[in-house]
């Protein structure tokens, strides 16, 4: 198997100043590619460092990835780090400058000396077009080894990768044959160990190069089975039908879509439509619905009802519920869920409220405690949670419920 | 400076399966003890990979951190792995037992015999309380290096570090009397290399062991002073009261606080509310309004109205102006803001309407296109503006205009 690393340069991952995003998109695409991906290295804007993590990554990897350390300004200094790794200069390139000079054709004002050292390249790089952004991405051959350099913004990155970087590769590893499969299943609703000892035949009878990964989060456990090229899909599939059956009462999806892209597929091909009423989750639940292409369809919006005046002025909860049982109960979510799938004129709904924290806890609700309801054509149920004691981890919790819920209820009305 | 290495364990980093947002925290934390951190390293669940990465890390840092592989699954090794590494083996802990059956004590089915792994510990290592999980927080030393392995998920990560093992690291390294200083000003509507020309005299007149950076991000270049122990805080306080004046027409904020932050310390200081109308941002805006512990004191809730029908029947935007202007236009966006500012009863309101894509474009609307309006207890404003291209970046850029513009309005009437 053809093996990647990836470095990723630039002081702000190392004092925490950004959380580095890209990393795991780039190795979902390698793997895509047949590319597997030995390691992450992140490193400063230093010369001494780059140069090391740049002479380790190629005593092991076939195609070293680098990000960040790009700009225009002096703190970036990746390309001249470079230079001096493969031993050549800066050249002028009249096909980026003429880029450059396109992409800002509106903006004289980034047309400055600064800019200008963008067109500058090293000599003996292949240069490929950076369409959005002043950075050239840089190719250097090194024997059979590759490197290739882009920018660490995300947006221009992933851009850069699949329209110019993930191809040229391709193009020069003819011979890679191997391929990556990873399939994943998820499951609620029973421990990791409790899991892991169900599937202990199934694990001591698995054939040499299948490997089976546990990855617990926010009350879900995404199973997931790999190959690296030894097994073919068949017999992944034969081993990948065998977890399903074996796990068949606690699944609820057999890829490793996330639950709102199934629900929005189900709603999608039923003509169907949803809407939410939050009160702890406030926007999560919405922001999970609309995240993905296409969620305009079936997703009709929110009422984010943080206030019990909201709850009553918008939702049409009953002021005597909000003063008799408070905001965080049965009767007034259920009120929100019905509220929600009224006034968004939808076939069903979701609400939530409950004590996210840290403050606002009672001895009777304490923090963690929340209620969901779910609304659908023709009823409507609740259920309550207690979610831990972390105001994060009680909404990611709460949203992983809500979103679980009504998938099942909405395969059992199929 | 005390210097740490972090090493990430786990296959699913390596695939793309997740997004390492434990680092980053991680090395805000470690710099807040006057520790910083050199490289982050990310590894398989691999015996030989482990061991590499540790004899890697400890060949350059004062301090080694591991995440992940502490499960009760086949798939975790890193316990076995640090055993073999320290020339240890694993004894039961009494202490580690009992919190094991304590936490579980309602959960039957998990004290099963895979948990019961959990409480045997390396011999050697020095035994810190997980509070909230089963997987024991264990240090190792190593003449005067050390190491301290602790769980991957998220949750349990942050309440050992911040309860356990920080407070454990600063007691063995009294010595440490560096203090990491970072101070980071945010400024908008200047490009990157025309800030760093304005900034050109400045940089060159930096003192020694000064650092400047560049961090652009939907808009927002953050400028961050840092000193790793070499100057006095009144010295940089010098350097970046100048870099304040400086750049002081750009300003939108002299700290790193997200700007909702700052929107919410200035509405609750005033005893004011806002609210949002979210069509494009579709629940981002509110998800990062309601992100803040302390956030319903001024955020009353959002309507996010995806369809026109919402528009209409919950925030009384008129039907004729939809159908004359459209749902992407300055009569419907500043009815959407007026809309919100009523029926959420509030002293101000933000409302975004736009083409995210990446369908939905036309001519005179493309994709990018996002008119937002701002609406104040005496007026409302709105602006037009073309965000790029791709679904994510048109909706994050889209929420920091708003922001920045909310500030400022506030900012303006003090």
């Amino acid at each position: 198997m053809i093996n990647a690393e990836i470095i990723t340069i630039g002081d702000e991952l190392l004092i925490g100043q950004v959380v580095d995003t890209n990393s795991a998109w780039m190795a979902e695409k390698l793997n895509e590619y047949g590319i597997g991906l030995y390691q992450i290295t992140s490193v400063h804007d230093d010369r001494a460092h780059i140069i090391a993590a740049l002479d380790e990554a190629f005593g092991r990897a076939d195609i070293v990835l680098t990000t960040g350390g790009l700009g225009p300004t002096k703190d970036d200094i990746t390309k001249n780090v470079l230079c001096e790794y493969f031993g050549t200069h800066l050249i002028e390139d009249a096909r980026v400058r003429a880029h450059i000079a396109e992409l800002y054709k509106d903006r004289p004002d980034i047309l400055n000396k600064l800019t200008s050292t963008q067109w500058m390249v090293p000599e003996c790089a292949k240069i490929l077009e950076n369409r959005v952004g002043s950075a050239p991405l840089m190719v250097f051959h090194k024997g059979k080894q590759m490197l290739a350099s882009m920018p660490g913004v995300p947006y221009e990155m992933k851009i850069a990768m699949e329209e110019q970087i993930l191809p040229y590769l391709e193009s020069q590893i003819k011979d890679n044959k191997s391929k990556i499969i990873h399939k994943t299943l998820q499951v609620t609703g029973i421990a990791e160990s409790t899991l892991a000892i169900l599937l202990e035949d199934y694990e001591r009878s698995m054939p040499q190069g299948l490997h089976l990964a546990y990855l617990p989060k926010d009350g879900i456990i995404r199973l997931r089975l790999s190959s690296y090229g030894e097994l073919s899909e068949t017999e992944i599939q034969h081993w990948f039908d065998e977890l399903k059956r074996i796990t068949v009462e606690y699944m609820i999806a057999d890829t490793d879509e996330p639950l709102e892209v199934l629900i929005g597929h189900i709603l999608t091909e039923r003509g169907k439509t949803i809407a939410t009423a939050e009160s702890c989750t406030g926007g999560k639940l919405a922001a999970l619905l609309n995240k993905h292409s296409g969620s305009s369809v079936f997703y009709k919006g929110s009422v984010v009802a943080y206030s019990n005046e909201v709850k009553e002025n918008v939702l049409k909860v009953h002021r005597e519920s909000l003063e008799r049982y408070g905001a965080v109960s049965e009767q007034v979510v259920t009120q929100m869920a019905c509220g929600a799938k009224k006034i968004l004129n939808t076939d069903y709904a979701i609400a939530t409220s409950g004590v996210a924290g840290p403050t606002g806890g009672t001895l009777e609700k304490p923090v963690g405690t929340v209620w969901i309801a779910w609304a659908t054509p023709d009823n409507v149920y609740s259920e309550c949670f207690h979610l831990g004691k972390l105001r994060e981890q009680i909404t990611d919790r709460a949203c992983t419920k809500a979103l679980v819920q009504i998938l099942r209820i909405l395969r059992n009305e199929k």
